[in-house]
């Protein structure tokens, strides 16, 4: 079975390029990812929050979150809301 | 033809978890991964700080550094070393 990896970005410049390079990257055998975009899901900020993600863009696999280099903080997402 | 990514970390936990989460997460058809150790291998650091590395760990695919959560800066690194 394919594991489950969550991408969360804000459509930010560094959420952009991290997801050209790195979410496009991981292997298709592997993994099932899914690219969520904070600007469409709002109501999935909460979701990313509990599974530990402080900045955009990040993964979530297996439940640990992976922030790559750095976007924007969820505190200025939900400010921006 | 597969695409070079260096894989640079420190042997550090937040570098291990990156290792085996995402670096063995790239689709093999197309990225040709090489992990590099600075504890093994000092003498890559300015090959890394070149490239735009400013913490570990950290991917440079395509010459873009894209740094994973935080486990040790270049600097501290070097002070170690």
């Amino acid at each position: 079975m394919r594991k489950k990896v969550v991408f969360y970005h804000a459509g930010c410049k560094v959420c952009v390029s991290a997801e050209q390079q790195l979410a496009v990257a991981l292997d298709p055998a592997k993994f099932d990812v899914e690219v969520v975009n904070f600007a469409d899901a709002p109501g999935r900020i909460d979701e990313a929050e509990k599974a530990g993600v402080v900045s955009v863009p990040a993964f979530v696999i297996g439940g640990t979150p992976f922030h790559i280099n750095f976007g924007a903080s969820m505190a200025d997402l939900k400010g921006g809301a």
